[in-house]
């Protein structure tokens, strides 16, 4: 895989495969995070999994992403009593792990609401060799 | 319909419904606009109707959406060569429809990229009664 | 300016100029909520002017735009006390007045975030003759 | 630093200070991207450097972000000759570099548009130890 890598010329030379796949697994979580909040989200289940479905097959087609599960947790009152019964998709809405490999390390980074840090926190979970 | 509006008092009285339905359509476009663009994207089938599923989904639950129509034109030779073949959506791959409701006026709103202005132009289509 | 307008024809014949200046000014108010939620931010004056003024700033490109006022109001509790001491952009910190302009018509429009429905409403709030 | 750092516990334990540098690059670089791609743009010296101050505040808001540069290169002809005389922010423009520390390790990260691949690539430049 390394050898048809295009871009690797323009990473630092002391940059390891491990380090490629957990730097590709943060851009695959904060592209999310920053492009999909503030869409228009309810409780409506086909409008949810459609919109799971988008996040998932488009961020794997970013660099080196191999697996992308997206859960978006909707919470809150939303039983359509007026036109106005719906929110925007929030940071803390996101449960998302995404797999990256490259070269022969596989890396699992997560996004998800941490509520004693009351923040949407990324980070690395598992960190692999593939041989 | 307009009885149950919650929102009406906030409008100005001079507001016609026929108005007020345009408002709705120009909301509805240009949050598919800002919201979208950036997705990564290819010739991928499955990934394009993903993302339109999920835009035509969101757009719906915006007030006095009736019917959204979202068509993805993804051009460029993208023949997954590399890891990096793949871009972001851009303005000019939209090809949308909204109609929007309210009262007794119906207004059908589009985006598209308008060659000879180089530009992607939100407009008004047709404005109809529907009594 | 009706004279000007290189993407008239594309618009319903029966539109008015009024009608238009309301248009444009949804799509204006829509562009902000869409782009800049979830913008990282904090207390930070600093920041927060920056911010501001870039909403201000873009949104007056867009066609039509005569004036934009823009006040974030970032409120919470963040005095720095570790690295994670910020958020993210929301509807609800958004107040913005928008002024558009077309032909004879020129109109008011805003968005703020009204406790009473929970929602962050686009609304239009005035409609005046210019002659 | 690293004492301090309430979410170290979330992060797998192989993974080392640099790494962790690394991964917080991506996110910032990212974050740039998917968040302000699409803003209204133009030739307008204002607007521009408006913007690049909004991304650059924003950003070093982020976790263990030491410093951010942004240059964004609005190449085209904009003349203002009529209203829809400007387009909107793409990956293209932007000439990003963030230098994130974690521990003892500096990390610097770049974001630009490199023609032979016809991409804007996302890539770590240097990787130093602080002491």
């Amino acid at each position: 895989m390394s050898a048809e890598d295009s871009a690797r010329k323009f990473f630092n030379k002391k940059m390891t495969d491990r380090e490629r796949a957990i730097f590709e697994g943060a851009v695959g979580l904060s592209s999310i995070y920053h492009q999909f909040i503030g869409t228009p989200i309810s409780r409506d289940k086909d409008a949810i999994e459609a919109l799971e479905e988008a996040i998932r097959r488009s961020t794997l087609l970013q660099p080196y992403k191999k697996d992308v599960k997206v859960k978006l947790n909707i919470t809150g009152d939303y039983s359509k009593k007026d036109a106005y019964d719906y929110r925007s998709l929030e940071g803390r809405d996101f449960d998302v792990t995404i797999v990256t490999e490259y070269g022969d390390s596989r890396v699992t980074s997560c996004m998800r609401y941490i509520p004693e840090m009351k923040y949407v926190l990324m980070y690395v979970e598992k960190i692999e060799d593939t041989v």
